[in-house]
């Protein structure tokens, strides 16, 4: 069987007998609250660049003493990595990105001319000592908690260290905490400093993945000017209709995302005991939605459960460790079960002639 | 008074009493049939990065023996510019445009890391004989006809021999045709073969720039895939719900254009007619919604028209000719009439002792 070289390869695919642990979106609707402003839009006229005014100003509320010039809207947090490493470009400069890795961090690193070096991460923690070595010299450092594709959420003592350490050094931190809403373990921490650019985006907390609202939120102002000057030319005001939907959002209260997060609890808790009885390898994901499992041959086993069993997974090459497969768990309770059986039978056979 | 350095300034600037000649977005409201989908929709997953197939699909029908495979949606015709100069980057390369030129041309171009070159245009029309000269070695050309902020259409001729002598040399075109759909003197000639990367949105032609639905079409696959996996990781998939609207829009028949375009002539004739009158150097534009007159020290016209009589207009330099000042169209008849009054009442007293 020809081997699978990525994500792309199973887009639009999809069958009624098809489990799919591959793409990392929430399959729960957004708050109704989104759809109940459509029937009577009429506007279409070009929007602020930056973003619209008061979903930059509702925005502040997640963001201690911030304002809402220090906020701008984009595609999803894709295009607010994108924008801000345009931003920072400086030739021969080297980017610090965690491995294993989110998929598109090294190619938005290169497609913005820069050069990415990686740093450790032992069951999907940062090594700091390795880190500090690291990082010397760096233009910025991304730092991703909680992870896609490690469910980890990095330690409170480590996070801090990494605040003051890249604040002595000069170094950005780019902290992509798209995943905030999406914690079992404790409070998100806010990593801060006036060297800290943060991108989120109403993807993963609203189940908006299709809408593209993301946002850059920065201190600095400089970083602010420089990413909307590069968005005026490149790609303009992002979506009118999505940045009121995503604005519509903001409001709903608290519980949505709460009842949310016990959804995605309890099916982590499902996965991951499954995975534990079926003897894998894996540490317990703190958040996110994702499971990290050690297999042989990851290749084989992507290739196999989707020509075999109607599984799709996700090559842990694909984000930087050739050792493990990502499971994403945004999917029924019913679904996980299905596929673990599966998932179990291919471990009684051809896996284990493997 | 302080000098205006860019469009910029006027954003978020708007009053009863102001008349702005300056945006290039137009003031009619798209088709109703775009809204007619809201009131039930409910998606909110990701889409397909190249853009919805249905939506490329009835692309299809604008664009003679193509296929749906050869078009990518995007953030509007910016991103699909972006993005195209981004697909076709190598190092030192050389990017031919016009001057005077849409805005943001140079800096996509050094946004791609590559250097802006320019060509040469008499009265808006392309000197075919410097740009022979010109475009030897260039990586590609950018053609924007009918054009902003010139309001001409290239010679037919003209466009056929660009054609032919890119074809020969292997220089690419991007032609930007996102006014095709309004012109006043003959149709639109669209730029064919496989080195034509054509850009085109539903900004202009259907009035729903805030949505930024743009798209790429060529016939090169190797560029088309390129494209797709920038996109897979800078922006992913295009708004979900802008695509459907657009692909309402696609549906929508062609009176709706012509209608249109009814009103954009009248318009068209009635400001030039009035500039004629107030004796300014002018030519008579052929598409697209603006008129460039000859002026004194244009960026004191645009400060002097803004602070004492409460008109933008925009300064020829931001577009590459400091001679001129480029006046849109793009709202009533009645406020035409009264912007020109005071145009007339400014060239009377202030412009005079200029």
């Amino acid at each position: 069987m020809q081997e699978i070289k990525g994500p792309s390869f199973f887009i639009g695919k999809d069958s009624e007998e098809l489990i799919s642990f591959g793409s990392g979106q929430p399959d729960l609707p957004p708050p109704e609250e989104v759809y109940q402003i459509l029937p009577t839009y009429r506007d279409f006229k070009y929007g602020l660049i930056q973003g619209q005014e008061r979903l930059r100003q509702a925005l502040t509320a997640q963001y201690p003493k911030s304002s809402k010039e220090q906020f701008v809207v984009t595609n999803g947090a894709s295009e607010a990595l994108d924008l801000t490493l345009r931003a920072l470009f400086e030739p021969g400069a080297k980017i610090l990105l965690p491995t294993p890795y989110y998929y598109s961090y090294p190619y938005i690193v290169k497609f913005a001319h820069m050069e990415p070096v990686y740093y450790e991460q032992d069951k999907g923690k940062i090594v700091f000592d390795d880190f500090k070595q690291k990082v010397k010299g760096c233009k910025a450092v991304v730092i991703n908690s909680p992870s896609n594709p490690t469910g980890t959420v990095q330690n409170l003592e480590t996070l801090k260290k990494i605040e003051k350490l890249t604040k002595e050094l000069g170094v950005w931190v780019i902290s992509d905490e798209v995943y905030k809403d999406l914690i079992y373990v404790r409070e998100n921490y806010l990593i801060k400093g006036k060297h800290v650019l943060t991108l989120n985006s109403f993807s993963k907390t609203y189940a908006m993945c299709g809408f593209r609202i993301g946002y850059l939120y920065a201190r600095d102002v400089d970083v602010i000017n420089r990413v909307i000057e590069i968005k005026t030319h490149v790609s303009m005001n992002t979506n009118i209709l999505g940045q009121d939907m995503a604005f519509e959002a903001t409001k709903v209260p608290r519980e949505f995302i709460d009842s949310q997060t016990k959804v995605w609890k309890s099916r982590r808790n499902l996965i991951y005991e499954g995975m534990k009885d079926l003897g894998l390898d894996l540490w317990k994901p703190e958040g996110a939605f994702y499971v990290f499992p050690e297999m042989k041959n990851p290749s084989k086993v992507v290739s196999d459960l989707y020509h075999l069993y109607n599984i799709i997974v996700y090559n842990g090459a694909w984000f930087g460790d050739p050792t493990r497969v990502r499971f994403s768990y945004a999917l029924d309770e019913e679904k996980i079960v299905e596929g673990l059986r599966r998932v179990k039978e291919y471990m009684g056979k051809e896996y284990k002639e493997n």
